[in-house]
C-alpha cells in the first residue's frame, strides 16, 4: 500500500483525552477515531491489525475442536428472564425497545442465546461434547469509559460455549481452552499467565484469568520468575488426550492478582518472586448447570434418565488485545509490532520522492517485495528524511527498508529492525531477501 | 470436519414459519436459527457460507482501490441531526437512550458517521479521492420481518462511501463501483443486472440497484436477453483507466424493475425482451454534497479555496446474498451450491459405517482429500443410505464422493455432482484426484 494513497490521518502532538500509551499510540498512528464515549471506528491500520488477532484467536479455537457460528449482537430479554440474570445485571447492560414494546438488549455476553440455540439442538449425549464460539461485538454500558479499546463500551470478543454431559467431560473442555488460551497469546507474542480468578456475574465453581504483563497494566500481579521463561508453544499438545498433566503444569507454578495474593501465605519465596502489573485478556469460567437448569437444556444419557448440561464459557477481548498488544510492545518513538500482528511487515522509505533513480529503486524494491508475498507499506510521499524516520517508528511495523541516494548510487537498501533498533546496509537483491519471509 | 462432531441441527418437515424456499432450505439445513424476530444465528454451516460470500465481497472492494474500515454498530443521534436524517427516519431506525440518558441509534446505515470521520481527516484535494468500506452488522426494524436472512432485522451489509474533490471525480468513483458490483456477483456464479433506480432515503442523483433473477423473487423485471449471455468477468478491467465505456456498455442495454417497466415504450422488442422475477442484492448512488455540506466536511482546492466533498455510497447486502444465492441456486431436493460459496466443495459419503473395509477407504479418501486441501464435510454416521443421500442434496455441496461395500471390493469411489446429477465410478485415485481442484 503507498501512504500517498492510504487513509491514514495520523497526529502529530498527544490527544489530550488519552491517559495510557496504547490509546495515545492507537490515535496517533491513524488506527482508530472515537466515534462517542467508548464507541470506536477503526481505521484501515487499525482494522489490519484486529483482523490478525481476530485471525489467530480462531485458528486456536479451530485447533481446539470449537466450532465458529455466528449469534446476533441484539438479544431477546426474554432469554434472559429465563436465566434469572434479567434484572440481576445492572446498568452495563443496554436496554433497547423495538417498535412493538418488546424488551430486547445488546448482548454483553451470550450464555442465554447460546444455550437456548443447544436446547433446541441436542437431545442425546451422543450430540457431545460441543463447544460453540463466535467473534462478535459487545456492548457494555461502562459508566466511565476511558482507556481507549482497553475498556470501550462496544467491543469484540470472541466468546466461547463449551456444553458437556458430566463434569469430567467439562473438565476436559475446560482445560482445552486453558491449552488453546495459552497458545493463542503466545503466537500473539504476548505471556499471559493463568492466574484464579473469582467468577464474578457469570457464576460457577472454577475460573482462571489470563493476564500478561505490562509497566502500564491495570492491576498488581505477582508470579514465580519460572513463568518468564516458560514457552508455552514447545509441547504440540494432543487435544484428544487426557489434558490434565498440562491443566496442572500450568496452573501449579505460582500466579496471583493483588486481590487473591497474600506476602505472608505465598509459597514462592521473594527471591523467585516477580512483582509486576498485569492487564486481562482472556479469562474462562466452569459454571456446570448454572444455566441449563433453569433454561431446560437437557441431554438424555444411555440409559434414558435426562440431565441439565455442564457448561463452561470462554472469553477473549479481541478489540483489548489490540491495545494490551501495545502496552506490552513500545517505546518513546511509538509502536513495535511483534510479526504475528503487525499491521505490514515492511515499511518501504523512500527517503527522496522527486529523485527519480530514488523513486525507480523503491518502485522496484516495493513490486517485489509484494511480488513474493510480503505486506507492504510505501513511504512514497514528499517529506522529509525526519518526518519520515518518526512517521515509521510510531507505526511499528517490525522492519523498515530505507532508500536514499547515497545507497541507490552505491546499489545498497538500508534494513533497520524497529524493535532492535540494528540497521545493515545491504547489497539491494540481499536486503529484499532478508524480508521475504 | 466429520458430521457425527459436526453441529448441524437438521430439520425433517419444513417449517411452517418459513414462506419461501431459501429460508426453509437454510433452515432445514441446519445453516441458521432464529434468536427473535427478524433475528438470526449462523450456525456453522450457515456462517461458512456467510464467510466466503464476504470474502468474494472484501476482495473486490480491494481491487477496486476502496480500503476497509470497520465503523461501529451504535451512533449517537446527534450526527444524524446534523445531517437533518435523525428526525426523518421513521420507525426503522432503532432509537437506544444510553445509561447517560444520550440519544443512540443501531445504524442502519453509515453515511454520518463516514463524512465525520473524513471531514476530521482530509483537508486538500491531495487528501482525494477515498473509498472508504466496512462489512457490519445493520439494523432495521422492520415492522413485518419474513423470507429469513433475506428480510432480516439484523443483517450483514457491506457499504462503502466515496469521496471525491468534484462530479468528475465522483462520476469515475461511481463507475468503480459498479465494475466491482458486476464483479462481485459475477463470482458468486449470480447474474446480477444493474437498472435504474429511485434513490430514496438514501437520497442523491443517480442511482442502480443490482437484481438478480430467481423465479422466487420479489419483484418483476425487465431486461433484454442479451443480459443473459452477457459474461462480466471477461474483461480485466484497470480501474485507473476512464470507465465510461464500461458504464456505457452496462447500462446501455435495457433493464427496468416493475416500476420503472413502460410496455408502451421499451426500446427492446417482445421477443427479445425477458420478464423474470427479480431480488436486489445492491444498490449504488451518487448523491453530491447531501451529506457533506451540512456537516462541514470541506477539502481546500489548489486555488486555497474550500470546496464540499462529493459524495457516493454503495451497499452490498452480504447476509441477504446468502439466501439470494439459494433462491437462485436449489431443486426439490435441496441447495445446489456455486462453487466459490459452498460452504464445502466434497460431501464425503461412507455407506456402511459399521464396515471395517467401508470405514478404512472413507477415513483414507478423508485424509487425502484435506491433504489435498479441500474442503470436505464427511457423513460418517450410522444412517439408513436413502438418508444419507436425502441429506448430501439437502445440504447442497457441489460435488458428493460415495464410498460403498461393492465399489470398495472393486477398488472404486462414486462421484456424483450435485448440479447436474451425473454420477461416475472412477478407480479411487481417479476419483480423488477429479475432486481436488
Amino acid at each position: 500500500m503507498r501512504l500517498s494513497q492510504y487513509f491514514l490521518p495520523l497526529l502529530r502532538e498527544n490527544p489530550a483525552e488519552a491517559q495510557i500509551v496504547s490509546h495515545r499510540l492507537m490515535l496517533r498512528a491513524g488506527m482508530i477515531r472515537q466515534s462517542s464515549a467508548g464507541i470506536y471506528s477503526w481505521l484501515p491500520l487499525g482494522l489490519r491489525v484486529l483482523a490478525k488477532v481476530e485471525q489467530i484467536v480462531r485458528e486456536e479455537q479451530d485447533r481446539s475442536g470449537a466450532q465458529e457460528i455466528l449469534m446476533p449482537t441484539i438479544q431477546p430479554a426474554d432469554l434472559w428472564r429465563e436465566s434469572g440474570r434479567y434484572d440481576d445485571y445492572g446498568a452495563e447492560m443496554l436496554r433497547i425497545r423495538d417498535r412493538h414494546e418488546r424488551d430486547m438488549l445488546y448482548g454483553p455476553t451470550n450464555e442465554e442465546v447460546v444455550t437456548a440455540i443447544v436446547r433446541d439442538a441436542v437431545r442425546s449425549y451422543r450430540d457431545l461434547p460441543k463447544n460453540l464460539y463466535h467473534i462478535q461485538w459487545k456492548f457494555r454500558d461502562e459508566v466511565r469509559p476511558r482507556f481507549g479499546v482497553m475498556r470501550g463500551r462496544e467491543f469484540l470478543m470472541k466468546d466461547a460455549y463449551s456444553f458437556d454431559i458430566d463434569q469430567a467431560g467439562a473438565k476436559h473442555s475446560y482445560n482445552k481452552m486453558m491449552v488453546a488460551y495459552l497458545r493463542t497469546f503466545a503466537r500473539m507474542g504476548l505471556k499471559a499467565i493463568p492466574m484464579r480468578a473469582d467468577t464474578g456475574p457469570i457464576g460457577g465453581d472454577l475460573s482462571h484469568e489470563f493476564q500478561i504483563l505490562a509497566d502500564t497494566g491495570e492491576s498488581e500481579v505477582y508470579c514465580d520468575k519460572a513463568w518468564l521463561d516458560a514457552d508455552v508453544l514447545a509441547a504440540d499438545v494432543d487435544y484428544d488426550s487426557d489434558l490434565e498433566p498440562f491443566y496442572r503444569e500450568w496452573t501449579s507454578r505460582y500466579a496471583a492478582t493483588d486481590e487473591m495474593h497474600d506476602a505472608a501465605t505465598c509459597p514462592v519465596p521473594a527471591t523467585e518472586l516477580v512483582t509486576a502489573r498485569g492487564i486481562e485478556v482472556g479469562h474462562i469460567f466452569y459454571f456446570g448447570a448454572k444455566y441449563s437448569k433453569p433454561m431446560g437444556a437437557l441431554a438424555s444419557l444411555a440409559d434414558g434418565s435426562t440431565v441439565p448440561l455442564e457448561m463452561g464459557s470462554y472469553g477473549i477481548g479481541v478489540s483489548r488485545l489490540v491495545g494490551a498488544l501495545i502496552e506490552a510492545n513500545h517505546d518513546d518513538s511509538g509502536i513495535i509490532w511483534p510479526e504475528a500482528v503487525a499491521p505490514f511487515r515492511v515499511g518501504l522509505v523512500n527517503l527522496r520522492a522527486g529523485d527519480a533513480k530514488c523513486v525507480a529503486a523503491a518502485d522496484d524494491a516495493y513490486s517485489k517485495l509484494r511480488a513474493a508475498g510480503a505486506e507492504v507499506l510505501y513511504e512514497d510521499r514528499d517529506d522529509s528524511p525526519g518526518a519520515k524516520f518518526a512517521t515509521m517508528d510510531l507505526l511499528g511495523l517490525p522492519w523498515q527498508l530505507i532508500v536514499g541516494p547515497r545507497g541507490v548510487a552505491a546499489g545498497t537498501l538500508e534494513v533497520k529492525n524497529r524493535r532492535s533498533g540494528e540497521r545493515q546496509n545491504l547489497p539491494a537483491e540481499a536486503a529484499l531477501n532478508r524480508l521475504i519471509a
